[in-house]
C-alpha cells in the first residue's frame, strides 16, 4: 500500500462521530458531501439539504438561508469546510448552518486524505500484539525466523503491513484490514489444526500470516479513497506476495522452507478464475483458502448488516448484494 | 440410512488386518475377491494371484496348485471362503492357498455385509460422548430440547445416525462417517463463534449437529457396499433433513425455533447448482456451509493420502482426483 | 400467498380502463404517480406533465396551473388522489387539472393496495371449473382424493391458491396468476399424455396442479405491489410444496402414492442451478418441468409483447430483457 | 441422409425377430457380433457363448464343439454368417451351433447395412399419413405450397425425408426417425396453438415439419451404422436446413413468407452453445425449440427404459447416461 | 447494410475537424447535442455550456444570452442547426453563442445522417486498391473467380461492402469498417501462412476477405446511427455471408471449391456460444478465427485508448469496458 | 526443465527410423514396447505380434518360435534389448525374432531416456541462429540487454532453454519445444507489428521470446517420458517466468523496464481460468496471449494430423480430441 501524501492531519476540527460533546455549540467541520437536495416548504420557502459524512460517520445539515447559492457551489463528492450549530433534532444530530456560513470548498492539499479513509475497528496496537504472540508459538525455526525479518526486523515492510487496507470494496476495505485479516485467518487455522493434528501447524499458520502480504503494493490512499494501483493491476498482490516471501527466504538463506508455503501464497484464492495461478494441492493450501474465505465473507456480512441498520434500524432485508449475489436477512421474523 | 438386512456376524473367521497374529498358522477367511491374476513362472508354470479385501485391509494371495481352475471359479467381486497357511514373504503377509484347498464363492447371504463396509476410525462411544457434550453446551432451551428429542428420545432415529454413512464416494464413506462429520462441524463452527461472537453461537451448533441428519435416509448397506435408495436419489437428503426437523419442531410445539435453522439445513450446500434449493442468507448458514465444505474435502484429502501411500510410500503425487480436479502432493522434495 | 391487509375498497373512483366512460365529465380517481416531468411551453410557460397508473392501464395528466407547487408535493411512486376533467386529446384520453384541484398525497391506510396488483385476464370463476373438469377426470383414487383434499376440503389452503400470483416479475405476476399457470400447465400435460400414451397421465396432471402449491407462501401483497416472505426467501416455494403435499398424504394415509409424487414437485426447475435440489428422473418429472417452461417463457413472451406495443404499436423489436437474454420482434417487416 | 450404398437384400435369411417361427429347426443367420465369452463348464470343458444381434433383436448361440478355433476367428463387430438350430433354453431363444458349422465373417460387400439399422417401430405409411393430414390442415396458402413442393413434389427430397434418422446416438437414430420426429412435434405444436390462440399456427407447424429437414444430408448409413457426414460436420443441418427451405421459397417465388419462418430453422436449437447461430426471438421458434427438445428427451427416456428393462426387467435404476447427466428410475419402490 | 436513406449532402455547413480554419469567424453548423449542463457564474448569472459533436470531433459552446431559453428548448441526442463565433479558449476551440442566436433543432428529413456516422480512418481507395492486390495473388482459379465475381463484376454487392460497418458498438463500427477488417485480416492471414507454409494459403485469403460479407445486410443507418437490420435480429451475418457466397459458388459452377471455404464462414466465431453453428474444423478456420478476433480486439483496443485520451491526455487507466471485461492501461508510470 | 540424467548414449544400436539401411540385415535393438498381441494362425500355431516404438517411429516384430515365454517376460511400456531381422513384408520393415532371440527387459540404468523423448524436427541451430537475429533487430538497448542476458550470458539458462520442451501433451511436447515456440511466437508477432505499427515491436517481441521461460523449470525427462515438476504443480511456468526475468532486470539495474513486460508473462494465458492470474490489460500483452495461443494450436493440430495420417493415409476424420474439444478434417472430399 502506497501512501500517496503523508498523512498528518495538522488541523483541530472534530470528527463527526465527536459531535455528541458539541451539542447547541459552534463548530467548525471538515466533511465530504455524500448528497444534497434543494426543497421547498410548504410555504414555498426553499432550503438546501446535505448528507456530510467522514471516515466516522454520516452527518444531516440544513441551510435555510443560502440555499440556492449553496447549492450551486458545491457538488457531492467535495470535500468542504463548513461552520454552525450542532443540534439535537429528531433523536439525531444535525448541523444548523447560519446565514452568515462560510461555506468553502477544499483542494485536496488543503486536507488529509486520512479524514476519509475509515480504520479498523480493532486497535492497532491489539492486532499488532495479538500477530506477535502468534509468531512466538510458531516451533519450527526456520519459519519463526521468516515470520520476525518480514514483521520486525523490515520496518518498511510492516509499517506498510500495519496501514494497508486489504481490499477495495469488498472485504477489510480500510486501514490496517490487511492486518486484522491475516491475524484472523491465523487465529481461526490455528483452530483448525487442533481439530485436524495431522496438518502442519506451523507452515498453515506462517501461511496465513504472509497469504495477503503483497496488497501492500496493490492499493494506495489518495482523494478518491483507496484506489488500486498500477502494481496492483498489472502484477497483483498473489505474485507480489510471492515475491517478496521469495526474496526473504533467499536474503536469509532459509534452505529448509519447501515450496510448500509458497504455494500456499499463489493458491489461496483457491480456483484459477479466482486469479490463483494455480491450484492448492496440499492440505494446508486447502484450508488457508476455505478459511481466508471465511473470514472474507464474513467481514463482508458483518459490514453489510451494520450499514444497512445504521440507515434503518428495523429493515428487514438487506439490498442486493451484487458481490454476494443476494440479499441477507437483517431481522427475522418468529414463524409463530 | 436402510440396513438392509441384519449385520449379524455368526462367523469366527478374522479380519485381514488381525492375519499379523496367525503367521504360519492355518486359517479359513471371508472375503472379497479385489483382483486377480493368472501368469506363468520363467519354467512355464502357471499360478494364480489374487489380492483379497475386507474392510480391515488387503490380503495377497497365491495358488501354486489349481491356478486355472480356481481362476475360472471366481469373478472380481465374488466374496469366498478360503483357507490356507499365513506366511511372511517379502516383508508383507501372504496366504498360501493349498493344493487340497477349498475355495467357496458365497452367496449373498451366506455372509454378513458388514465385512466389507468401513467403519470410522474413531470408535462409536467416543463420537457420542463428544455428541452429548456439545449438547450439554447449549443454552437456547428449545435448541437444546429439539437435539435432545432427536438424539436421545428418539431411539431408531438415533441408532440410524450412529449407523449412517455420509457419502457414497467422496467423503466419510463409512459406518459412523456421518456422526463424525457431524460433530467435527459442531466442533469447528464451535471455535468460530469464538472468534465472531456477534454469531449466534447455539444456532450455529445446532445446525453444524442438524445439517445432513436426512442422510439417514439416503443410504443403504448391501452386498454391493453403500448404495444410494430410491429416497435419496427422488428426494435427497437436504429435503428429508428438513423434513425430520420440522416435524420435531411441531411436535414439540417449539414455537421460539425460527425458520433460521430450517433455512440452514436448505442451504448447506452453499450454490444452487450444489443441491441447494435456496442460498445461505444468514451469517450462521454462510459459516455451516463453508466449514461443512471444509470438513469434507479434508476427510477426502486425508483418504486419499492414506491409501495411495498405503500402496506405494513414496509417492510423490497422488493420481488425477476427479472430484477435486487435481492431483494432491503426498511427499515434497526439500528445495534444497 | 399471504395478505398483508384485507383488500377491501370501499371508494366508488373508477379505475383508469373505465375513463373512456366519462369523457369531458370530472372524475375523482386514486391512482399512483408513475413518472413525472416539469416542462415549459414555448412562451416560457411551465407545466406539469404526470403520467398515473393503477392496475388496469395509464393515463397522461396535465397540470397549467400549480405545476411547481404540485412538482414538489408528490414523488414518482407516491399513491394520490386528485381530480380532473377526462379530455380525449391526441386520441388518447388525458386528465386536465384545475386550478382549483386538490391533489393528496395518501398513505398506506388510505387507499386499497388491490388497486395496484394486477389480476389474471380470465375470470377466477373461469379457471376454477376448469380445475375440477380437470380433477374429476383423474381415475386414480388416491390420487383424486389428495387433489379434492387441497382444492376442495381444505378452504384456507384453497382461498390462498386462488389468490396467488405465481411470480414477483417474470411471469405471472398477478393475483390468479398461480391457478390460471397451474391449470394452463395441467392442460398441456394432458395432451402430451395422448401423444406419449405410456407416459403416466394422472400422475402427471395431479404434478402439473400441485407442482407450484408452494407458492402460496411465497409473495404478499402490499403497498410497494408483489414482494417476497420470509418464508419464500428462507425456505422456498419448492420445498413449501412439498411439505404440503407430504403433510395431506400423510393425514389421508395415501399409501398408494409413491415419491414420484413429491419428486416432481422437487425436481420441477429442471436443473440445480434454477433451484431444484434434485434433477427429474421420470418422464413425468421432465415433461412437467418443460412444459412448466414452456407456459412460463409464452406467459412473459405475451406480457412483453402487450405492454411494448401498448405504448408505442409500431414498434418493431422489444427492449431488451435481461430476463430472457434477448430483444423480441414485436412487428415483422416483410421480405417481399 | 446419403445411403452410401443401395441397401438392397438379396438373402432371404431370417430376422432375428422372426425365429420363433423356427424353433428346433435349423436355420441360416447374418448376424453381427454384440459380444462373446469362452467359458469353461465344471467338467473342464470349454465352450463358446456368443451374443449376435441384427437391427430386429438379440440371441444367445452356443458353441460346444469349436469353442476354441471359433473364438480366435471372430472379433466384436464382425458380421458372421452361421447355421445351427433355434431352440428355446431358459424361456429364451437360443441357437446351438453344430460341430460340422461353418461360422464366416462376411467383408462389406458380403451383405447389407439395412440388417444393422435399426428402423422407426411405427410403419413409414402411418407417419406420411399423417404428414399429409397434417399439411391438408393448413390454411396460409404459401405455407401449403411449400409444404407440399417439398413433401410431395420434390420425390428425392420426399424420399431422404422418410428413410433419415434424426439422430446418432441421441435420439431418434433409426431409419424413419427424422419424419417420425417432426411429425411428432408438429402435433404437439397443433395441441400448443390451441391452448395458447395468439400464436400463428401454420407457421408454427411449417416451421415443426421443416425444422430438421437438414438432417437428410448429416448422415450416411454405411458398415459402421449411423455415420455423420462431410457436411454434416462442416456446415450441419440447421444451416442445411436454411438452405433448402430458403431455396424452394425463392423458387417458388413465395413472397408472403416472412423471415420468421426460417428463423424458426435457424434457432430451434434455442441456445448459442447448443449450435443455433440466432437465439429464438418470436413466440413461435421459442415453442418450436421447446417442443422439439421434449420430444427428444422422451424419445431418449423411452430408449433407456426398453434396452435397460429388455436386459433386466427388475433393474431400479439405468446406467449413468451421460447425455442426460444423470441416472434415470425404472421401476419405482412403494413407501408403503 | 441498407442505407436507410440516400446520404447525399448538399449544405456547406463545415465539419468540426475544420473549424481551426474559422478562428474568430462567425460560421453556422449542423451538430448533434452531445451533453448540456445549465450553470451559474459566482454573480450569479446562468450560463448554458453544450457540447457539440459530429462524426468528426466535439466542440465545446457557450450561450450566456438565452440560457434558459435554449436549455428548454435542445435535448440531448437533438441535431441542431447553430450559428456563433469560433474562439481559442484554454487552448480549445470554442463556440460563442451570440445574444442574436437563432438555435433551430432539426427534423431527420433536415440534414443528413452521413454528418453523425463516423468513417474508417483509411481512404477507402487505399483499402480497395490493397483488396484488388491481395485478389491478384490468388493463384487458385476457382477462388480467385469467385472474389472477381463478388469484388468486381457485382457492383450492388461490391457497394454495400464498401459502404457497411463491421459492427454496432465493439470493432469497427464506422463506414468502410467491413472492408478494413476483412482487408486487415487477410493481410495477417497472409502473414500466418508464410510463417506455417503448410497451410492453404489462397484458400486462408479468401476465407478471410469474405468471412464477414454476410455482415452488408446485418446494419443499416439511419437517424439513430447504426441499428441492425431484421435480417441481422432473425438470421444474421453468419448465415447470411454463407448464402452469398454459397449461390455464387453455384452460380459460377465452381466445382472444385470444397465445402471448406462455406466452412470457414461458418465457423469464424470459432465457438458455438459466440454465435458459429459448427466449430472449426480445418487449420485454415482455426488460423481465420483466432487472426479475426484479433483484429476485432485491437480495433476496439485503438479506439478506447484514442477517444479516453482525446478527452483527458493524462488519464492512467481506461474506464471499465464491459464488452472486454477489464479496465487498460492509457499511460504507465515507470518503476523507477 | 531438468534433465534428471544426463541423456548420453553410448550404445551405438541403430533408430527404427534408419533401419531401412538395414533390410534382410541382422540387428540389435532399445525398444519400447508400445502393444502386444498373441495370436493363432489358422493352423493352430500361436505367434505373438509386438509393436515396438522410439522417438523416430514404430517397428511391427513378429516372433513365431517362444510367443508364449516372450509374451509373459514382456509388458507394454517395457523398454528391452530385442535382436532379430530386418525384412520387408506387406510394403513395411518387420523385426523377425529369431528362434534362438534373447530379448531382454531393460533397467532404467541400462539405456538412455533420450531415445524415447521426441526432438524439434527444426535443427536446434536454425532455431538458435533465428533468435540471435531477433536480439539483434531489437533498438531498446535495455531490452535488448535483458534478451543477451539471458540468451547468451547466462549459459546455464540458456542450455535448459534449448533442451526444453514447452508441453506435456498438448503441444510442442518434445525437446526444443520451448526454443521453437518462442522463436515462432517472436516471428508472428514482429508480423503483427508491422500491420499494427502503433504497438511497441520492441516490448512486444521481448515478451514473446520470454514469456513461457519458466517452462525451463516445469518438466523434467525420465524414464515415463516428460514428467512435471514439483515446481512446475507447485508454482507453475508463469510466475516461475516473472521470477527469472524479474531477477533478471534488477541483477542488470534495467530501470526503463517497465512492469509492462512482466505483466506480458502473467498474462499470457489470457484469462484467469487458464491460469494467468491477471489478465492482459495492454495491447501487446493482448497481441502475445492471441498468437501464442494460435502457435500452440497450431503445433496441435500439425501433430495430430500427421499421427493420424501416418497410422491411416486414408482417414478423413481424426479422432475426437479431448483437449480441442472436436475431430479434426484430415482429408476432404469434394463436393462435385
Amino acid at each position: 500500500m502506497k501512501l500517496s501524501k503523508e498523512l498528518i492531519e495538522k488541523s483541530k476540527e472534530p470528527f463527526i462521530s465527536e459531535l455528541e460533546n458539541y451539542i447547541n455549540s459552534d463548530v467548525e467541520l471538515i466533511v465530504k458531501v455524500k448528497s444534497k437536495r434543494l426543497l421547498e416548504n410548504k410555504n414555498g420557502k426553499r432550503y438546501l439539504l446535505i448528507t456530510f459524512e467522514d471516515k466516522t460517520g454520516i452527518l444531516r445539515a440544513i441551510d435555510w438561508f443560502n440555499a440556492e447559492k449553496n447549492n450551486s457551489k458545491v457538488d457531492v463528492g467535495n470535500v468542504v469546510r463548513v461552520n454552525g450549530k450542532i443540534v439535537l433534532y429528531d433523536g439525531r444530530l444535525q448541523l444548523n448552518i447560519p446565514q452568515d456560513s462560510n461555506l468553502i470548498v477544499l483542494n485536496e492539499n488543503e486536507y488529509s486524505y486520512e479524514r476519509f479513509v475509515s480504520e479498523s475497528k480493532i486497535p492497532v496496537d491489539e492486532i499488532i500484539s495479538k500477530l506477535f504472540e502468534i509468531i512466538e508459538s510458531i516451533r519450527n525455526k526456520e519459519l519463526k525466523q521468516l515470520l520476525e525479518e518480514i514483521f520486525k526486523n523490515d520496518e518498511e515492510l510492516f509499517n506498510k503491513f500495519k496501514n494497508s487496507p486489504a481490499g477495495l470494496k469488498v472485504h477489510h476495505n480500510y486501514i490496517g484490514g490487511l492486518a486484522e485479516h491475516s491475524i484472523t485467518v491465523a487465529k481461526m487455522c490455528d483452530n483448525v489444526a487442533k481439530i485436524y493434528p495431522w496438518l502442519d501447524r506451523d507452515l498453515l499458520i506462517t501461511g496465513a500470516l504472509l497469504h495477503d502480504i503483497g496488497k501492500i503494493y496493490d492499493y494506495e490512499i489518495n482523494s478518491k479513497g483507496i484506489e488500486i494501483t498500477q502494481t496492483g493491476e498489472l502484477i497483483g498482490h498473489i505474485v507480489m506476495g510471492y515475491e517478496i516471501v521469495n526474496e526473504k527466504i533467499k536474503k536469509l538463506n532459509l534452505r529448509g522452507i519447501s515450496e510448500k508455503l509458497l504455494h500456499m501464497i499463489l493458491s489461496h484464492h483457491g480456483e484459477l478464475e479466482w486469479g490463483s495461478p494455480i491450484l492448492p494441492k496440499t492440505p494446508e493450501a486447502f484450508v488457508l483458502h476455505m478459511i481466508e474465505n471465511l473470514d472474507s465473507k464474513l467481514n463482508r456480512i458483518q459490514n453489510i448488516k451494520e450499514k444497512e441498520l445504521e440507515t434503518n434500524p428495523n429493515k428487514k432485508w438487506s439490498d442486493f448484494d451484487p458481490n454476494l449475489g443476494r440479499r441477507l436477512l437483517l431481522k427475522h421474523t418468529e414463524r409463530g
